[in-house]
């Protein structure tokens, strides 16, 4: 293939004018496909539906207990349920709490209520003049908008292969007291698919913050969530925080959404007792339980961490034709030109595109004009600002192969056109 | 019956030694009875098992607007379970909310936004220097530790049988800035079981409140939970305070915790559009969506507003029972001696108890010694602070009628001795 930047102006305008064709094609196809949705597709929930009967009405109802789980308590979760999630966090049950539906939810009012009350006697975050949050990117939005709409500062982090650029951590961490949490996603980060280093996860363990109440949010979204065979893993952080003399400076979460059923799963957050102590104190006036007819179905279907590796190979066989159509295509379409860099996960829901500089806000928009929605440009970056503006988070998941071929060609063709755009200048 | 203010000090310790003799009897047979729990039945909660099978594995798993309930998204519920939480609440779909298991939560979210956002432009909460809420006492625990938990100023006000006492309601509202709500429940009052008056429910539609970020806390917990006919209905506020030119001034509660299952059930906000968008677009940042399979099976298994009051009849009818025997046994033990007064709710979960002034922490504290767990005395107050000291909330739902006839006969035992105690000085 030839690089783009080794054309002349009649070679590149040449080029622009056959993809400008390819483009009108497509766009009188009158697409309407999205590859800007990390979700599963309905063959992927349709390998939970099992699920829906494992709580029947003849059925014991107690928890291991013996609490009824149809009725009111047990705010922590069902014991059975806390050692479940507490295999997917390596964390004992006893320091793992069991909620609802949404461990965005919790991850969210986790930081509402170090707003409001502080965390184990600091002062609430709403009396201080300024609260910073890190912000490794590109990475996740809806991280980056609980901390932002609060007025919290979003700083950004250079991302590297092996994780955060932890030199950049370190220096925030340890040197201003305003820095009270960083955003993480430990394996097959969102949108890249890196797996942080065992290094990287020492150095976390390892910081020494300004701020007494400054945690680790860690949000192990994809702690199962395999693409490919040998399955990555990451160090245990709880052990390491421990080893390290920081038992407390972590808050762990995850959830079944990519596992079972999105929004119809459980969630958990995992921290030392003395944290989880106080969580559970101000969430008793949130909330006197959490669904835990819906734990005891998870528990029955999912069994143990091995019932669920089985079933995320399933999933991964599901989805990982998704993800190779797409680099494919990527790979034929865009290899040897110049114009672009992709990453190739082993794991989770994301291929992570960057184009040339100053080319993602229009790419995206190429794509919207022809009927293919992706993720906004600049979304995975705090404010949605990508100062490069090269960026895109694409999602393999959800279409259907042939919508993803379709899809993946289109992409490509405006990362070209915009591409060609910008070296005509 | 004799009036005890009309013996002597002889017969009074005559009498005081008769009841102590009796609860020795009592305190002998090592009881373990419970009347602090508002929580339903096992018998009520059977009622609700055929749920549990309303969304089957080969059933069709969308809702009417043909979103995959077990997927993300659909923030506000799935538009058949607003329709049909709209039904309790007296408000259009449009303007309903459905959510996960706790309208507590629902609740508590919405103090939490407010301090940290304001309510539609008006400055947080956490930055004014006094914001005080209002609290119809007696009333429910959890409401009052919401807002004294945020540093509210949570004033008391006094119940009327018709309701709040308005001109205490009015004169806070309309003369002081600071006060931004009021906790309601409008139908069988916790724990007293007062309805409402249509009068006072104008008089909250009629309030101008000095506040513009003032609102109605309206928890219709009870709503369809009545326990004899024909059914009371309270005023539709909505239409209310439209017609009063307030509509904005109002959030609506509700839950199915106690006409299905406790934390399995959905839970609902209603409020005017404009206030929606508003929490809508907050409550983006905390979740994708609720569990709306959960929102699906209710909807199916209750159908409407006739198939919800079907179910809640079978639900008074194990219930109604329970609350006849402790009111028959308070009527027999306790009429006439002048030392006690007690509701005779038509609905809702509770007997509000009131005894003589000075005893409600001694009874709790006879019965615990005896075996027989109560509400904390003054857990019906703002702060827990009973000032008269003669509250007690009784709860008649969760213990079967054999330990319900020996737990209350021990309470009036309790309640006389800490009476005759008191009286002799």
């Amino acid at each position: 293939m030839t690089t783009y930047s080794e054309l002349n102006r009649q070679q590149l305008s040449e080029e622009l004018n056959a993809q400008l064709a390819r483009y009108e094609d497509f766009k009188r196809r009158g697409l309407k496909l999205n590859m800007s949705r990390g979700k599963p597709s309905p063959e992927q929930l349709d390998l939970s539906n099992a699920l829906l009967t494992m709580v029947l009405p003849d059925d014991r109802h107690l928890d291991s207990k013996g609490e009824d789980t149809r009725n009111y308590g047990v705010l922590s979760g069902i014991p059975e349920a806390r050692e479940l999630m507490g295999q997917i966090l390596c964390a004992p049950a006893e320091e793992v709490l069991v909620s609802g539906n949404s461990s965005l939810a919790l991850m969210h009012d986790t930081v509402m209520r170090s707003m409001l009350h502080g965390v184990r006697g600091s002062k609430p975050w709403c009396t201080l003049d300024s609260v910073k949050f890190l912000c490794p990117a590109p990475g996740y939005d809806r991280h980056f908008a609980i901390t932002a709409s609060l007025g919290i500062e979003n700083i950004e982090i250079p991302m590297t292969a092996e994780g955060p650029d932890m030199d950049a951590v370190s220096h925030w961490v340890e040197h201003d007291p305003a820095v009270k949490g960083i955003w993480c996603v430990p394996k097959y980060t969102n949108p890249q698919g890196i797996v942080y280093t065992d290094e990287v996860v020492r150095r976390f363990a390892g910081l020494k913050p300004a701020a007494e109440d400054f945690r680790i949010y860690w949000d192990n979204a994809y702690a199962v969530h395999a693409l490919t065979e040998p399955v990555e893993t990451v160090l245990n952080l709880r052990d390491a925080c421990i080893e390290a003399g920081s038992p407390d400076i972590y808050y762990m979460f995850a959830s079944t959404s990519k596992i079972t059923f999105p929004t119809g799963g459980i969630s958990a957050l995992s921290t030392s007792a003395t944290n989880l102590a106080e969580i559970e104190r101000l969430m008793s006036l949130q909330n006197i339980g959490p669904d835990k007819i819906n734990q005891l179905r998870h528990v029955r279907f999912l069994r143990d961490l091995d019932g669920i590796k089985a079933h995320m190979r399933k999933q991964a066989a599901i989805i990982a034709p998704k993800f190779e159509m797409v680099l494919d295509t990527l790979d034929r379409e865009l290899e040897g030109h110049g114009i672009a860099e992709w990453t190739r996960p082993c794991g989770g829901y994301f291929i992570s595109f960057d184009g040339l500089e100053g080319t993602a806000a229009r790419t995206v928009e190429l794509a919207k004009a022809a009927g293919v929605v992706l993720t906004e440009a600049g979304a995975t970056y705090p404010y949605g600002l990508d100062k490069l503006d090269r960026n895109i988070r694409l999602a393999p998941t959800f279409p259907s192969i042939d919508e993803l071929e379709i899809a993946s060609e289109l992409f490509c063709i405006c990362v070209k056109i915009a591409a060609l755009e910008q070296l005509l200048g």
